[in-house]
């Protein structure tokens, strides 16, 4: 159950709130978002909400039976749109795209980057400088160096920034840099990262663990919520399976239900997803027509030189065409 | 190895050939379909193809590395396009729906379902006669006389059957009523099925397995296409996977794959393919969007009452609304 | 539920059962096999069991929830035991080794398994005549002429033969040299061949799916009793899972859940499950201390030259080692 | 490659390694641990072992081509035994069991357990202070002040305390109280954990991820080692397949292929691996049997009444009878 509270609800009405859960033996949690104040009340029993719904300081009140609760489309019937500022949002009535290198290689890069993205209409730079990398030996990213002159070019040119972070002692240095912070799947389920970013208004995309089912997702989006951060967006990037055609099989069906579930924008990154090259465009297409708020792609300017393994990612051209076809095939939804 | 030999080829001539491979140590498959004849090669050795290709009575030979050789499109670059007849066909520059129930039940559902697809200009009706049931005591379809009305029905109409064949004996029986012979998932490796589907002049819809990888299904459309029959389309009708949301992982990433690898049209099944009614638009949409050259769907009067399992099945009004935009998909994806 | 019958029943007690089921809306399957005569009544309504137990001519009745039913322990608490004559025998209280090769490849092959076998004491040989291959130009077996082979000298050896049958032709031709019909991973669903080894007074051992459930191999079991064949085994040999350092992944998990849920025997397929030859005996040691009550297992004189893919064969003196330790365990086993 | 050094070796005579790699274009990592001092070299050129390896100050030199390298068994051959004190020990030659519950609960609950092991002549306790969990609204465990009792009656009792570490900050204060460092499978590509727990001298047991690879789990414990500890031991713990008959499919095929691929010892975890009660111990003695070190499961004076899931926890009774048999087990394998 889900209970949302008045703003200015009163210490002696919310005590009795929350007498009223103890009475049914509900387990309550308190929690105070950028926008909200909730109570999340989880137990078993049956109850009347109209005997919960009608006590003073209560705004709304929603029973909500899925293991996840504030990101539950249960509790919120409308879509959640995300407002990057300048203009740039994402969820229903829009399409971004976010597009730029795997790794944050030079100030060069940068640059050549944020003129193919000004050149093309796109707002959202992607680059990570922090790099989870199966090996120890491997680059592991230019840190906050690294940030900071990304920060520096896209700043200049209206562009706004989504990258990874790994840990939470990284949070605070990032913090004045970032528009988006990016959850990679090896972490989907790092809860005191998430809890962390629950502490932090900036947005955050979270994408789906290697082979994190679809409930795990939202559950994790749900420690984000709970800890104060409404501003989530899902991210769809492939999961593992035994087809070894290509690098991880892009689960379009995902998409549809996750619109489904929650009210929570979904991306869909269709470089991991399938991860071969000549094929991003295909899955991509299907993602938008499928239901995708907005597409995560790699470019570069020489895919072949790209660090941490080219072979996903489009050249300048390539991606020219692709952010066409894109926009007409989300033209063409939004028709239907 | 492929050589295409010359129709009017001498025994003479094809003697030299067989001989020559055996020099170089290749076994030697010699194949005749309803369209041409060849010989399959088989070995390791390294060999001068222009030693071989000049011999006379031989017509074009290429190099096939790939496990898979007449389906692979590095023998045959140009698409394959399946001619049903009367102006039906499936392959490149074409859509075609295939729509109708899971199983036929009555004269009167053929009925129903026919004057639905009169009305939405398709021209492929789907419905099966003998179904794969996990379970013994599960209903087994109307077999060889419900096929006779279904037939009757729709030849009337000026509609094409596709039906599952599970077995080589009921192929003789079915031949007549029948215009393309699907083949399950669970068959997809039924090498014997297969071999005397090659021996029919009937196009053959073949699924891949539930498990199957895509190698595997290009593998078993050779074994159909070596024993003579060229008129193979393939369909991806979803994958087993972790997740437990949806029935099946539609696996959108192998509709590029295939038409990367394959000159062999490719068609998507939405319905088994996520398995949930109400997101079997988005997969479908994905799917033509991703290439896929046709759509099988379920639709059945009255859903809720359909044999096996309506889960998945689309009503009339539903499957009007998709057919209008997966046509409007087409035409977009044939604009790019 | 289930109704096993008196044999000597009378049409008109026969007839009275039936009715009675009809009442409730159970549908009927009338069961016989080498053994007895059943009903199998499936349907969703609460009845009183005594009120039909107690009807004349019924020697036994249960209830059985699961969708498989005849090979439910819910049927039939005690464990099935076959018996192949001459004192070898697969189920409770004994332990079989099944060796030999993949492919049975020629006279002196044979004849030297068969000299292996009988040294180490083993009763069963394995070796395929027709196989089923991914590719159509590999070899397929020997047929019908090596089983003859196959049959004189084991017979003279007193070995019993299982090999792998895979389309309903070929029983009647194998059936007077076969003692156990072996149905392959890619035919565990393949239904018309299940029904066809229902009619045959043979034993059948049924191998999983590449990606079957447990759940689908009780249900294909199913298949072969309730068309009268009660005489089941079943084998593990491996999933397809993503991990690509090894072929398949042997479950250890289903061997203990087989044996609680069904009564039929389970064997464990170490060769196929993991399909690396030093880990052979590690995974088959593992299916035995877990429950398993026989063991195939692929050896060859020359694992190197063996047809059809010998990675996975072990040589007479690596057999010979194994066959110790499985007795060993199985001793340790019987011993808890 | 890897390069071990003399522990005195001389500045100049380190410079002169480096150098050399350098001039092969080999990218070099100094890594010092417990024991000793390396450099690893990574790059493609050939080049002549014996030049590099007869420098002065090099101890020992091999070509190490897997991804991962200090772990390989490809350096070091002979198996890693980790001592944990007053004579427990993990790796060849010894069995440890591991016992205890999921989670701390009380302290009557850690004496009854405590009590339950001596008893049964176990030397290491499970339990888990901070857990990870799926909802955020489920229970997280008592933290360090469960901790420290945790450690008192362990200790007081000659018990060794393994339990998870879920995030870099809480290392140093788990450091005095712990004796062995969990790394989950959810937190098996949490690379900065990993990275801190490199240096740390404390033993470190790193579990399989939930769909985590064989190669993905040998180098998580890459990063552990190249960061100074060499006190690793790896867990097999079940991994996600389509299966839903149990909760993991545990892989007893990573057991042998582990045991084969590095040096390090291998552990198995058949409460979450198979993750239902009745058939952990079928699992458990599987892996004994297929070469693990040492084994770790759930006991609970109440199963039933356990925090986070009992369903597969054993009662004291069923953790009495698993031990003996693994006991016996492993003494049967160290027969063979």
């Amino acid at each position: 159950m889900i209970i949302q509270l008045e703003k200015n609800i009163k210490p002696t009405q919310l005590q009795k709130v929350q007498e009223k859960l103890q009475q049914i033996n509900y387990k309550t949690n308190e929690v105070k978002t950028q926008y909200a104040h909730y109570i999340i009340g989880v137990g078993k029993q049956e109850f009347d909400i109209r005997g919960i719904g009608t006590l003073p300081g209560i705004r709304d009140i929603h029973r909500v039976s899925d293991a996840y609760k504030l990101v539950s489309r249960k509790w919120k019937v409308e879509d959640t749109r995300i407002d990057l500022g300048d203009g740039v949002k994402i969820g229903t009535g829009n399409f971004e795209i976010m597009a730029g290198p795997c790794s944050i290689e030079s100030e060069a890069q940068i640059e050549s980057t944020v003129a193919h993205l000004v050149e093309n209409g796109i707002r959202i730079m992607r680059g990570g400088v922090y790099k989870p990398r199966s090996s120890p030996y491997s680059f592991r990213g230019l840190g906050v160096d690294g940030l900071k002159i990304f920060y520096e070019k896209c700043k200049a040119a209206g562009i706004k920034i989504i990258t990874e972070v790994m840990m939470v002692s990284q949070i605070e240095t990032m913090l004045p840099y970032v528009d988006i912070f990016q959850v990679g799947a090896r972490n989907s389920q790092n809860f005191n990262l998430l809890d962390a970013l629950g502490e932090v208004d900036k947005p955050v995309m979270l994408k789906r663990g290697i082979s994190g089912t679809i409930d795990e997702l939202l559950q994790a989006a749900e420690y984000i919520f709970s800890n104060g951060n409404e501003r989530i967006m899902l991210c769809e990037r492939g999961i593992r399976s035994y087809e070894k055609a290509y690098r991880n099989t892009l689960d379009i069906n995902a998409i549809p239900i996750l619109k489904e579930k929650t009210h929570l924008p979904v991306i869909v990154d269709p470089s991991h997803g399938v991860g071969v090259r000549k094929h991003v465009e295909a899955v991509a297409l299907a993602g938008v027509i499928a239901g995708a708020d907005a597409v995560i792609a790699e470019v570069h300017e020489c895919p072949e030189k790209a660090f941490s393994d080219g072979q996903q990612t489009l050249s300048y051209a390539e991606g020219k065409g692709l952010y066409n076809k894109l926009r007409k095939t989300f033209a063409l939804r939004e028709s239907f």
